[in-house]
This record gives C-alpha cells, sequence and structure tokens, in this order.
C-alpha cells in the first residue's frame, strides 16, 4: 500500500473541525506545562552536544512543528533529549574540534542526515531495521551513555577542564585535575542539584499541605526547575558570580532560527562519509526510542501508532533541526508524560509549544545571560535516572547469558572505546548471537508411539522404530545459517548404518525453506542417493509446498512427499528395500 | 568436549596399523596420478595469484604433509586453488603492486592469516560463521570469480598488457588494446585449449579403441594436462617462440620450500590490517567450499566428516603455506574426485603427492624454462566449467526473488567493483534479508473449530470467537528482530475493541524467547493492563517455560499460563469480566 498525501500529514485528519470540541485550551494547557519543562532542557542539551545554548531553542521550534504536521501520536513529545545529544557530540567530535565552525556546520549536518535516513527508511517502510538493536544491547549502551553524560558534565559541575570521551581518559584526566576544582561552581551545582531533588520529591505535597488547589500545585511543581533556573540568574548577576569564576551561558542571540542550508551544504565530503556510520545509528536509536515511547501512552489511551509514518515525521524534523540550526532531535520520555498528564487532546499541542519557546527565543535571550552553566549540569544530571538501569544487567544474566554477554561487550566497549563503536560492536553481537543460536536447531529423531499415529523423540519416550527407516524432526525453519548443521546431522545419523534404506524428515516446525536450504536439501538427497539411502518429506506445510513445486528439488527427490508422518512410516515399513533407488 | 591429540591429529588414529590392508600401493597409486594432475594446476594458480611459479609447488608441499596429518577425509585433495588466487590477487594487489617483493610478502602474509583464523575458528568450534555465506551469495561470487579469472588470463592467451581488476577497466583495457594482440601467443594459447578439450572428450575412449587396458587409458588421460605441457615446452625450445615473443616461466628455482617466516613477520602493520577483511572472508570460503567437497565424497564412502578438525586442518595447511613461500590453499573438488577415482584410502595419499611433488621441486625444475604462460592460461580457463554457473541464477530467480536479488547484488559488486567488496555486500544482504524475513512472522487469529479442542485462523475456517477474548498464534520465535512487529499486531488488535478483556497468545510454534523478546512480553503485558485488557499464554514449550521462570514475566503477567489453548479460552468464556486487572 503506497501511503496517501494524508498518510504523511496526518494533520489533514485531525485538524478537520479541531477546536469545536474544546482541543484547543486542552492542548494549550499541556503546551504551557511542557514549554516550562522545555526551556531549561533545550538548553542543557545543546550544552551536552557541545554546542551554542540557543542551538536548542532552535532543535525545539520548527521541528516541533514538523512533527505535529506528519507525527500520528497527541502526545509524544519531540525536541532535543539526551542520548542523540551525546552521540551527536560523539560523532561530530571525531571530525571537528568542540566549538569550532566546522563543529557547528557538522553537528547540523548529522542533524539533516539523520532526518533524511529517517525519511528514506519510513518511505521505504524499513523500520525493520530498527529490530537489528536488541534490547540487551540497547540497555547496555544506553547505560553506558548515561555515565558518559555524568562524565560529560563533571566539568561543569567542578569548575575544571577535564575531558570525558571515554573512561580511561576521564579517569586520568580527573586524578589530574581534582586539586584544581572551582569551590563557587561546585556549590551553586550542588546546591542546583539538592534543589532539583528536593523539588521533585516534596514540592507537589507541600504545596497541597500549604492549601494551594491540586492543579496549581502540579503546575508550580512541574515549573521548579525553570525558577530554580530564574532564581540562579537572578543570585548570579545580583552577586557577581561570573566575575569570581563561575562560567555563565552568554549571549544568547534573539530570534527566530536562521535558515542554515548554507552551512549543511559547506561541510567536506569526508566529513560527510564519517558521519554516514553515526547518522544511521543515531536514526535506528531514535526510532526505536520514539515507537517504544509512543507505543506505551497509545496503549494507555488504546490508539494506535503507524510506525512509517512515525519514523517520517521524526524524519522531517531532524532535516528541519539542521536546516534550521539545531541539533539532532528525537522523543523525550519525561515531555511526553507531561503531555500526557496535561490532557494534551492532538498532535496540535506540539505545534503550540513551539509557539510558545519561539515567544521566549524572540523576547527573552538577554536574561538567559547569567544563567550558571552548573545549573544547566544539574539539570542534566537530575534527568538521568531513566538512562541509568544497571539492573537490566542482572536480569538479562538470569535470563540468558549469551544475551548478557552481548549487553556487557556493548556497555564495555561504549564506555571504553567510544559511543558509536559500542553500538556497532552490539549490533554485530546480536546478529552472530541470533546466527549461532539457529546454527544449530533441534532434530530429533522420532519414533511411532505405540497403539497411536503420533511420533516423538526417541530418547524421550518408548516408541517404536525399524531399522531401515529414519525419522527426523526438524524444529526450526531452514535457512543459510543451519543448513550445514543438517547435512552434519543427516550424515552422522547415516555413517555405521549399513542397514538404512530411507530417511524421513518431519517437516511440522519448517515454515521456510530459503534458497540454501534447498541447495542444501538436493545435496542431502544427492549424498542420500550415492550412500543408497531414499529421501522423503513428511507433513510439508502449504506455503513451504507452494515454494518447492517452483524447483526441481520434488523431481530429483528419490523418495515420496507424504500428507503424515504415520503414513510415511506404514508405507516404508512394508516394502523395505528399494537399493536401486 | 575438548577435542584430544587424535581429534587434533586424526593421523594417530590411521597410522596405526597403516599398509597392512593394501592402503601404501591403493594411496600410491592414487597420489601419482593426483600429482600428474597438480603439476601443471600448481603453476598456473601460482600465475594466477600474480605470484611466480614457484610459489603454487611451494604450496603443494608442506601444506599437504600438514592436512595429511590433521584431516579426517581421505579423498580430501589440499593445495592450490583457482578461487583462492584470484582472491589472494584482489586482495594483495590492493596493498602492494604485483610482482614487487612486498607483494610476495603480503601474499605469504594472507596465507599464514587466513590460515590463522580457521584455526582459531576451528579451535573455538565456530564453524557457525561459515553460515554467513549463503548459497545463493556463494554462487553469485563464484560465478562472478569465474569471469574475473578468465578476464585474468586473457592478457596471457591475446599477449597483450590488459588491466582486468574490475569488469569496467577490463573491457576499457580491452579496446585500446585489441589491436595489439600477439598472433603466435593466441595460436599456442588455442591449440592447447583444443588439445586439452580433446583430450577430455575423446582421449580414453580412443585408446581403449586402440586395444590399451582400461587402467593405461585411465592414466594417460588424466596425465594429459601434463603430457601436452611438455610436447608446449618441447615446442617452443626447439621452434625459438620464446626469441619471437612468447611469454614462458622463464626459471624457475628448484629445491625444497623455503623457511619465510622472515618474509611474513617484516610485513607493515598497516598491511596486516589491510589484509585482515580479506583473510577473514577467504577463510570462510575455504571452508565452506572444503566442507561441501568433503561431505560429497564422505556421503558417497559412507564416512563421518568432523567440520571441526577439517577447519583446524586446512587452518594448519594455510599457516604452514604461508611459513614455506606458499599462498594460501584450499580444497580442490577437481583432484579430490581424481584421488577417490583413484582409490584413495587414507589421508597418507595427500602425503605421497607432496613427496612425489617434492622430487620434481627438486630435480624438473629447469625443466619447466620454456613452459609458456599462455598454456598455463589455457589449463586455467579449461578448469572453469565448475566455477561458471548461470543456471543457478535463474532457479533461484524462480524460486525466491528476495534471494536472487542477494545473488544478482552479489555478482554485480564482484564483478564491478572488486571480490571483497562483493562477497561482504554478499554478507550483508544475506544478514538483512533475513531479518527483514523473520520481522514480519505469521500470526494468525485463531478460533475454536466447532466441536473439537482445535483452533485455527479465522480468515481461513469457521471457528468460534468469543468478543472479549483475542487468541493470537505467533508461528515464529520470538527475538529482537520481530518483537516490533509482535507488539504493533497486539497493538492494532487491542485498537478499537473496548468490550475486550483477555488476550491468549498460543505459542505452539515458540521454540525460542529471548531477552529482547521477554521484554516485550512485559511491555505488552503492561499496555494490556492500562487498557484494562489481561495477558495470557497457552501451550508454552517445556525449555521455554524453564527460561520464562528465570524471568519475572510469570510474576508480572496479569493472566494465566494455561496448558492446552482450549483450556485457557473455557476458563475465560466463563470468567468474562475482570476489569480490576
Amino acid at each position: 500500500m503506497k501511503p496517501t498525501l494524508p498518510d504523511w500529514f496526518p494533520v489533514l485528519r485531525w485538524a478537520r473541525g479541531y477546536g469545536r470540541g474544546g482541543e484547543l485550551s486542552a492542548d494549550l494547557t499541556a503546551a504551557a506545562v511542557v514549554t516550562l519543562l522545555l526551556i531549561p532542557q533545550s538548553l542543557a542539551y545543546a550544552l551536552l552536544a557541545g554546542l551554542p545554548a540557543v542551538t536548542g531553542l532552535y532543535a525545539s521550534m520548527l521541528p516541533l512543528v514538523v512533527y505535529a504536521l506528519m507525527g500520528t501520536s497527541p502526545v509524544l513529545a519531540a525536541g532535543p533529549a539526551a542520548l542523540r545529544s551525546i552521540m551527536s557530540l560523539a560523532a561530530v567530535g571525531a571530525v571537528a574540534s568542540v566549538g569550532s565552525a566546522d563543529f557547528i556546520a557538522a553537528s547540523l549536518l548529522l542533524a539533516a542526515m539523520v532526518g533524511g535516513l529517517l525519511l528514506l527508511m519510513g518511505a521505504l517502510r524499513m523500520g525493520f531495521i530498527a529490530g537489528f538493536l536488541s534490547a540487551p544491547v540497547l540497555s547496555g549502551f544506553v547505560t553506558a551513555s548515561g555515565l558518559l553524560i555524568v562524565m560529560s558534565q563533571l566539568p561543569h559541575l567542578l569548575g575544571v577542564p577535564l575531558r570525558g570521551s571515554n573512561l580511561g581518559v576521564f579517569v586520568q584526566s580527573l586524578w589530574q585535575q581534582a586539586g584544581a576544582l572551582h569551590p563557587l561552581t561546585l556549590g551553586v551545582g550542588l546546591a542546583a542539584m539538592l534543589a532539583l531533588w528536593a523539588a521533585k520529591r516534596w514540592l507537589q505535597a507541600a504545596l497541597l499541605r500549604l492549601g494551594l488547589p491540586p492543579g496549581g500545585a502540579d503546575l508550580v511543581a512541574k515549573a521548579a526547575p525553570l525558577l530554580i533556573i530564574v532564581i540562579a540568574i537572578g543570585l548570579t548577576q545580583a552577586l557577581g558570580w561570573h566575575g569570581q569564576g563561575l562560567a555563565v551561558v552568554g549571549s544568547v542571540p534573539g530570534g527566530l532560527p536562521p535558515f542554515t542550508l548554507g552551512a549543511v551544504f559547506g561541510v567536506a565530503p569526508a566529513t560527510l562519509q564519517a558521519l554516514l556510520l553515526p547518522a544511521l545509528l543515531i536514526a535506528m536509536l531514535t526510532f526505536v526510542e520514539q515507537i517504544s515511547i509512543a507505543q506505551a501512552f497509545a496503549a494507555k489511551r488504546r490508539e494506535r501508532v503507524d510506525s512509517d509514518a512515525e519514523m517520517r515525521a521524526m524524519g522531517a524534523a531532524n532535516l528541519a533541526a539542521g536546516l534550521t540550526g539545531g541539533h539532532a532531535v528525537g522523543a523525550s520520555f519525561s515531555r511526553s508524560a507531561v503531555l500526557h498528564g496535561g490532557g494534551a487532546r492532538t498532535p496540535a499541542a506540539g505545534l503550540l509549544t513551539a509557539l510558545l519557546l519561539g515567544t521566549v527565543a524572540l523576547f527573552f535571550t538577554p536574561w538567559l545571560y547569567h544563567l550558571p552553566l552548573a545549573v544547566l549540569a544539574a539539570t542534566i544530571l537530575m534527568a538521568l535516572g531513566s538512562l541509568l538501569d544497571f539492573g537490566s544487567f542482572a536480569r538479562t544474566w538470569r535470563y540468558s547469558r549469551a544475551d548478557f554477554a552481548a549487553q556487557a561487550l556493548t556497555f564495555g566497549v561504549t564506555l571504553g572505546v567510544d559511543l558509536v563503536s559500542g553500538l556497532t560492536v552490539g549490533v554485530i553481537a546480536s546478529l552472530t548471537l541470533y546466527i549461532w543460536r539457529s546454527s544449530r536447531p533441534h532434530i530429533a529423531v522420532v519414533g511411532n508411539v505405540p497403539g497411536t499415529e503420533h511420533y516423538r523423540n526417541v530418547l524421550r519416550h518408548e516408541v517404536i522404530t525399524h531399522p531401515h527407516i529414519l525419522s527426523l524432526r526438524v524444529d526450526e525453519n531452514l535457512f543459510f545459517a543451519n543448513t550445514r548443521f543438517l547435512e552434519d546431522r543427516v550424515n552422522a545419523e547415516v555413517t555405521g548404518r549399513p542397514e538404512l534404506r530411507h530417511v524421513v524428515l518431519q517437516c511440522t516446525a519448517v515454515n521456510t525453506i530459503d534458497t540454501s536450504a534447498l541447495e542444501s536439501l538436493l545435496g542431502i538427497n544427492q549424498h542420500l542417493k550415492d550412500a543408497g539411502v531414499q529421501l522423503h518429506l513428511s507433513e510439508v506445510k502449504g506455503p513451504v509446498m507452494d515454494r518447492l513445486q517452483r524447483s526441481d528439488l520434488l523431481q530429483k527427490l528419490t523418495g515420496q512427499v507424504f500428507m503424515t508422518h504415520h503414513q510415511a512410516v506404514a508405507a516404508l515399513a512394508e516394502a523395505p528395500a528399494d537399493r536401486s533407488a
């Protein structure tokens, strides 16, 4: 099915009749609350990506508008998000030095490339590619990324220049600089962390006890991060902390997002090539994260998520980010929860968020000058809880040692080498593991359960067998990874049984036979023929049989295809020896 | 099971009592015939690899001895083989210029690396890695390689310098040089091809009609390639063709293989890194080829092939090749057929072949001076039949369009770009295709067949369903590639059915649930819980259930696990509504 125009732009569906059911006031309320959260987050995540703070504001305007027009989820909050920022820093940091004009241009290009790849994958319905990221690999990667984010923020919190591209470099740097930490910076940062933690934990309940109505208490609690920032700005300015060495955001240019097509296209081709793999990994990660967030909320609302539409929408949003001065964007779980809790009813909530944030960008950026970086670092660190999931390692270890190995490998390489290598190694490990598992399927020699037409494993049941018939049941699809195993097994079973005349493969559990397995069956057929043994098949499923009709296996087969395994054994037991076959 | 010393060296098993049953005379006869074939082939395949002819002789001595001590197949002929030579040329040609000392050293290093990788894979029982090469990809690659071999030999046959690293370069070069071809070279080459073809087709029958005994006729027919070479050498020397511009082998140093450890270790680390991927691909290819040849003959003889031992043996043989001046070696189908037909009974046949060839290397190399390169090219071209399998494309197209796409892509990239890229792209295509297929498993909504306890697809059968119960049967293992699909499907089925209270997953066809799928089931369980629907499982297989016991799914599951699907539906139909769950 080719997607139609309303499939590409679901806004064409929900915009008709918008506002008649009170959607506008619901969406506006939710948008206002999410904007309070988005202002500090967008500034912080821009710094996390190694970019000027204003980049975060730009990434929170046009991308949100685009997502609102093309997305299907009313509560999915698109925009800056921690993981993408640290990945962007790692990827772009490998091709340009942080802070340079090249670095900014390459960051925009990366966002545009992520967008282009997501759009392409969405248009070609290639969402399955995201399946390459298995859950253990993803959680190993995300937890390691969380630790890397901590490492990246500690310099801002301690007031010393540390380098933290990986664990080894970081620990060495921390050791050297431990004596040089800046007490004022550390004090401001820790105070902000404490305030954020206390606000999250106690503020709402305290306000309710003070007699505030529930709605008001909730709004104040949600605005707490912004309030803490306002207080920090006020104190810094009033007490002249910047002059005492406290690092601040500095001047943030006001106004609407610039058009940065020129910057994106000005990047050297070698940079483009170097960013391709990171862009692909970020695109996969963004999609996986987005769909899991969208599905979690859709389930609560009994709504349907259209994966392809979501992929296209986030692709267009990233393209918009790259072309209007923003870094790569994704879905934010915390802000989506706020939209859901705030009662958002259509994607217009995102559109309204962008409008509110645009107002801030137009009129309030001068106020951000004295915002301490340590406070933004505190904001990032306090939001990391959802990324660090050490319990997942224990759960995976208990459930599957092999999956744990892939998880630990991903975690180790991400932390010890870099983010792109970590995720790449993880994907390769998942695939190798899966091929390894499928390469040795369960194959049972079966025999007849007396008095029935059932055939069961000879090792587990008392069954009847015939010396000149070998019955094998294969409990797996036949495909390239396990053809050799099947050949080996048949070969081994036939060796040393000179009385054997018939091999019957019971195909109950075989859902597909690919071309490699077909060749393999032809080979087994020929090998058995050379050894004077006939090959038969039984209980072949309809679709598998349809496909086999299009090959020459059925003509070349020395034996027959039987409807049931019992029919096969009954027929072959009566006419035992046919050496000529 | 850890392999024992006799597992590593099967010679310890068959050497005891060797010769008492007439093995020596049988093995010696087979070895003599195979040596007649090996002399021209070893010289030709060395030239194919861009190396001096003597390299082929070195690759035919110690490697054969090592394989004889460690291999399990009495008839597998190890040594120089066409595919490995052209791959070696392609890989080493990318890091050093053909003919230089660096090129020779890198070729030896490549052989040693292939050997090291095979030994490692054999010791770690990682033969499954070869499963990554699916049959269509392999045949697409082999056919393209065959064409590249033709391209590489045409210059020797036409007497003009052509460059043929890929199709584009070759055609361009052919166009430019067409006028410059050397008639004498072409004449000698075509005459040799004609003679080889005629000898293969008619010689044996003609000799029998002339009254020769069958054994003698057979031996003469097998020695024909060597006889043609002897005649060509005689004519070239007698008529002074070398002086008229016919390229010849030139001086071949005599004596036993040198010890070339120094050359191998003298190669730059960057070269080692560049050769790693080609070495891995050659190792995989060598193993796949070797096992399919070994199994074909083992089946005829009702013998067992030990894949791990074979891998170790060929690994050690390649290591030996690299350390004694030889290029990468593999199994030869044509020479294995000669060993089998000649009556070889133990791996000693390979040992004896090496001894006979050593005699040639010691005493007869001066005779090779006037051997025309055009005749060796003819030898190679006439042996290509088994590599070019165009019929395979038609068969694959008929059987599976997706597999054909992977095959055609591999063929195209191998021919149009290079051998290493072709095989790499093929492996990636196979994997992607498999993940794509598994990412959308067959999932059926099932209902009760009236009057039975069977449940069948509601779309294909007249069945009974309940509005508040959804029964889903998943016809595939649950793993990372298809978890999203399952989530989407459950999500879609639940949307718009407010009366739904229970979802039952029938797990008859689920052989494994990996960690990703476990997380996914936990997510589905939570999503359904949020929507007021209980999740149940039925007919979970024993091993799958054992593993689930080690997770927290069974505690968190809102519903129950039922032995049979019918029990589930019967129980849930009676107690319909449990909104609180």
